[in-house]
């Protein structure tokens, strides 16, 4: 089970980074994303891709984020180009109920201590987005990314152009 | 050589996906972005992470991008979920002077027959700053993400916190 919990979104702002963090994460194979901001509108979007394209990825926003890292029970990883070389400390991450922690452009300083694991993807500037990207598809290996979600829209590969499976429901 | 060309970019509604594509862009190892909507704000904003960070990136906003593609010597790339699956294509994709297109929301359906390939960073929506990141590590490998950019401001990878180093310039 991996989780991702998504800080510091601000809904006029940040509305399409947080949909691409939730979206990245539903097609790297994470189970959920938990907004700590509640915005309905990026529930609907997001639910609106998950009926379409399949899978039981789940999203909620509006959460106590303080509360569900110091209760969480698995292990705690915080994306931060501050953090230690990703292929350094993969290995001893503990893969048990993860919860993968991503924040908008600054994140409290308490966050750090907060979880187990502050772990840099580059330790230059980058995005969340392409972090969370690259640190499930190291966890998982590439095969976790050309999975099947059985939805009742289905995209087969094309070299040229748009084919689209609609199955009966 | 590695450019990234974002198309569809509007200032106002998509202003930070843009500045993922570009420092993810610079980041996993290209050389330029170039922009299709000319965007002084963000070309500022990106000139001032290669100031800090270091290296050559470079960006250009308002590029006429039909002429781009159509003049374009080297081998042309199209990141879409429509595409052909990443794993498959990626041996045949020749490498020299690499043009990769990534899209806003949607692409004028004329973009899938100005490129040499179409290729789907698996088939279910996401975002293009997971699809270059993930495109750009397969086609460069994991050690790209781990070099020096030798600018004034360098991260030491850190398990608690934030270490900066600032050289002299």
């Amino acid at each position: 089970m991996i989780t991702v919990l998504r800080l510091g979104h601000r809904p006029a702002r940040d509305k399409r980074v947080t949909t691409h963090v939730a979206l990245t994460a539903r097609a790297f194979g994470a189970d959920a994303v938990l907004v700590s901001t509640r915005d309905p509108g990026l529930e609907r979007s997001i639910r609106g891709v998950v009926r379409r394209f399949g899978g039981t990825f789940r999203i909620e926003t509006g959460v106590a984020w303080r509360r569900i890292l110091n209760e969480w029970q698995g292990t705690k990883v915080h994306l931060t180009m501050y953090g230690e070389r990703l292929e350094k400390v993969l290995p001893r991450i503990a893969r048990e109920d993860l919860l993968i922690v991503v924040g908008a452009e600054k994140v409290p300083r308490e966050l750090f201590d907060l979880v187990d694991w502050n772990v840099a993807v580059g330790n230059q500037p980058h995005s969340e987005v392409a972090a969370l990207a690259i640190f499930l598809d190291r966890l998982l290996g590439p095969a976790a990314l050309g999975r099947e979600f059985a939805g009742p829209l289905r995209i087969r590969p094309s070299p040229r152009g748009k084919d689209v499976v609609e199955s009966g429901t």
